[in-house]
């Protein structure tokens, strides 16, 4: 399988370029039966959509989806689900100056590398934008995860660059351009996102996210396992640099006294593993964490060379946001909802008739 | 696929259990041609070996390895590398204790409940012994990817819980039992695991890895991406919690200005990137760093649950790594090459006709 | 993988249905630098096309397809290549007639069962208007493999019902609307199939296809082989109940002495491998063959079951092909087209570095 | 994944070479709680064992198998199930003679060509001899096949060079060394294949299997079909070139109004379709037959050239079974066991929730 399709049985393939006509995808494997309209991937595409507040991309798209196959009457029919969402406000000429150069930081000069061809505009294939189709799937996961399961996938920004954002609230969370889910710091991050564009520059975000009611069981054990799989998703988000699973690099520092999350009748004690042990769920809450680097458009001048190999500068002066974290939150909870159904579905293939012989653990307090 | 391979055309299975007969591997999809006999799988896995110093298991194995196939006259014949380990030292009373309860922090609850059934003994198939296979796939990677592309992968052990460790000297690396790349600090490691053993207790730790001369272009864009490939590698090791590439976890506070990596014809100015844009090779260090929690099998008592779901303490005395960070480099360096080398042989069935049009860069001093 | 995607490094994915709003693909893996615009496409869909005679389904589709990325400036890029191709004529009124009936010898009862929801209208997603994906994804791969290696694909209709059509003229295969090689027999086939239609009947087919030109080496022995592989893709095509690759189900007659392909200096001296020897491409043309089964739906009437079990009759008055292997020339020689692209691709992964030590043969005359 | 793996959920990996140290194979998926022991493969391996008549080669092995991991306690665990055969009587001077030579209809061409470099004692990776990893995978399969879900997978010999065999008495089957289902044909296939053997001839074979009870719904639609699957796991067995599911190639001559299966309250009233509607079973029984191509070592001579491309000729002395059709039905049945069961776990993974809303048809007497 090549680079634009990921999952087993729950398989998600994408296409599409920042400028060129549409963003589409398809979501294979999908269980017959479950309601699904065009609404309920709207849902989650407007809650990553650009141009939603003054901090993020100005880029003027509806994101508006539709659905053109794997559903009848209002329910998925278990054949292949494609969808589409077209690019409406594509200003390639704001391109025109990068054309010929390599943005640091960008992966303008890899695909111009590897391919010996790239779409300049707006970064081809390379944009953020692509992650459309992975919310878009990543909603279907959703769904179908809390319907079935009673699995609820959330996320929320952790950290904006210097700034660490507890979590308090998580009404907060869909209720600020940032996903911060502490209403009380939102105008503090606004100031610090105001001087960072004005100075032209960029920063880093830390975005957390938690899967709850996830039975015992998911996940195969030494390669095809939970954490490796969703290491592989979050890993793979654009800008992401990092990823943790529970106490993730805090381990390094812990013992094994402090560590191993103790169990009693009553459930787990702490939740030190993040809700995985040898690559299978606990049943405690999944907990993981991404660091995503800061943009790499940005206007401030920086060194770098041209197609030729000559020395230049480049300043990019189009609409980028001066954090992909900011709008990173329901990426990553559609990509770790992606993975956890097609977990979800491997575990009934190989043990759908293993019924958990002792009594599942009640989780630790997240 | 299932979840005892990984890989997509340098594809290795693993099969075996710590106190079955053997463990095995099939490495399928390396190139003919390549000049290999058991002595070079072999010294990888005495690498990784147990009972090499106090510090780790006592447990006595060989770990000799027999090529079963895919391997004619001492060169690859491009069919498939079979290989076997025999077990030799198991002890399988030393488990006995602990065959009706689950280890805090173990994978033991999560097999019995996921599958209804577990080989008890040592771990079974979530022993950390499995590494073993890796470790041998991985020395084939490291071979082909050195005599074909000059890469040379390696690793070291960066922090032993508390204990940072610098990169002094590369040569100290294997000079030690811990994979320390400073002589120096070695005395003081020592001390600080023979109190902890004395305590019986356990630590984690941090395992770092760099794998120079990658050229530009390995890694497919957006799904099949080399970092994604690479967290998924990483984190499907025994005891990870967390991986970075690049400036990591550094990067949530890092600026654009500071981040991305400045281009002139001279060479990139800086690498926290670490080796990978847009998920393509940039040629320059991929540079990785794992957390690994601390050992879960401590002398301590710890509350626990036995297979009833009654409550009990649970103590384990078997011989057991007080840190598996300790023999975790070889593996870091193993799972790293197969993703390589799988990305290698990727990058050339799509773009083995093209070369990178501009003068590829050199990296900058890691 | 689930179903709805085929082949390892050349991969394509399909979805849509009969009567839903678009059918349409995703192409992965292509190798950047093809020259390929929609009209590649549309020359192939266009041979596939209903409506195109009175032997085949009314149905009026312009199957106009529009490429919705992968290609910047007239060239592949390397990313994914994804198609679209809008239903414009969907009766769906013709089926609510058999909406609550089975079909004799078609996918109605086993998806019904299977999922417990389906499309009815016009067969859902069986029906075999999915082609259209294959030729389009065919024609990527049929200009790829003529473009960098020569190969050339072509099939042929070899029989229809019991009337066997002898390989007379390449050219007149695309010069009648059955893709018959014999333009003398082209008004026998008409009067057989006018009387077939007016008893309100369908036949069988057999269409044979030929691959020239492909080097010696492709296909990977023993589970991942070239005539696997094409035997799978074949064998998917709606209505395929055999698949042969070289003499076939002679063989089972013939002597080891007649069958085994000679070779001396100037060449093999005869085909009855079909191209493929343990797996693994000859050199020499790639022959298969395929029976179709007649279509299912047909005027007569049938003895069947409703959706509640009960006893009924049904007889399909929609528009159909009295011989769905009329229009199945396309389709089979894009199958064939597909695999042979997966294979070199997959050849040069692993053995990009190998000669062939011997002067490659000729190939026998066919 | 490379050539030497099939199955998507129920995951076979092999390796082995004729006159290496050992064949062996992992089994990826399976679930746990399944009774199973070494002598369960055995049982199948035995009836594929060579050596057994006069019929077949005369190489001695008592292919002695060992299971290395997968199994605790006489039940499989859900892991990796590993197993081995070591190989005992390897004449490898028999080959010396044919080493620099090709043996027309043999793969030795296309390894050499591919690979540049190949094992050539005993046909090295190419031996059918490898059928023995698929006939021990599929013992696993049958049995788990049988057990779960009362299907019943069975073959025979259909026909023998020009002798064609009728189905007449199961219980005959395992009663000759031919797998002959016609006791009374016995003697006459002997003499036939004396005569052949005397004259250093070599003939080819109709192998028929059928799998009953297989539930309506295993099977995935368009790409995964169930009929593919079999298709390609079937064409992949050495010596097979053709493939029918149902009537196969006499559906060209059929008419819709009779190869449609009519179906009733009752059950279907027939059975062209071969249990496979639209890619997914029916119900029915699957119905498949291959054609074996003769060996293509015989002692005739025959023109070919050597490594060097000069003309000579080859005769092969060594020990071949004149028909590789005779010792194909266990692995006929065992491809196809595997392929079931694949589609069995894949079935419940995407459609566990679903029951068939029609209560199912019986079959057609086969």
């Amino acid at each position: 399988m090549s680079g634009n399709s990921f999952g087993t049985l729950f398989c998600v393939t994408s296409f599409g370029e920042s400028h060129g006509p549409a963003y589409g995808g398809v979501v294979d494997g999908c269980p017959p039966g479950l309601e699904l309209t065009a609404a309920d991937l709207q849902r989650e595409l407007d809650r990553r959509k650009p141009g939603s507040s003054r901090h993020v991309t100005q880029r003027r798209e509806s994101d508006a989806v539709e659905i053109l196959s794997g559903v009848y009457e209002g329910r998925t029919t278990g054949t292949a689900i494609g969808f589409l969402v077209r690019n409406e406000d594509q200003r390639s000429k704001d391109y025109a100056a990068i054309a010929e150069k390599f943005r640091p930081g960008h992966a303008d000069y890899t695909y111009w590398q590897k391919y010996g061809i790239r779409d300049p505009r707006g970064g081809g294939r390379a944009s953020a934008r692509e992650t459309l189709v992975r919310v878009a799937a990543g909603a279907i996961a959703k769904k179908w995860l809390r319907e079935r399961y009673g699995v609820v996938v959330r996320g929320y920004l952790a950290q904006l660059g210097p700034k660490r954002i507890a979590l308090r609230d998580w009404q907060a969370v869909d209720a600020n351009p940032f996903f911060a889910p502490d209403p009380a710091i939102v105008p503090e991050l606004e100031a610090f996102l105001d001087d960072l564009r004005a100075r032209g520059d960029s920063c880093g975000a830390r975005v957390n996210a938690i899967a709850s009611g996830v039975p015992v069981g998911w996940g195969e054990p030494v390669y095809g396992r939970l954490d490796a799989d969703i290491a592989s998703a979050l890993m793979g988000i654009n800008a992401v640099k990092g990823v943790e699973i529970g106490a993730g690099f805090a381990a390094v520092e812990q013992r094994g006294s402090e560590h191993g999350d103790e169990m009693t009748p009553a459930g787990f004690l702490s939740n030190h593993n993040g809700g995985v042990l040898g690559g299978i769920s606990t049943g405690q809450d999944i907990t993981v964490s991404v660091a995503l680097k800061p943009t790499s458009s940005i206007r401030l001048p920086r060194r770098t060379i041209d197609v030729h190999g000559r020395a230049t500068t480049v300043q990019t002066t189009g609409r980028h946001d001066p954090c992909v974290g900011i709008r990173a939150t329901p990426i990553v909870e559609a990509m770790l909802a992606c993975v956890l159904m097609d977990h979800a579905l491997r575990q009934r293939a190989q043990c759908g008739d293993v019924n958990p012989p002792t009594a599942p653990l009640a989780g630790a307090a997240s």
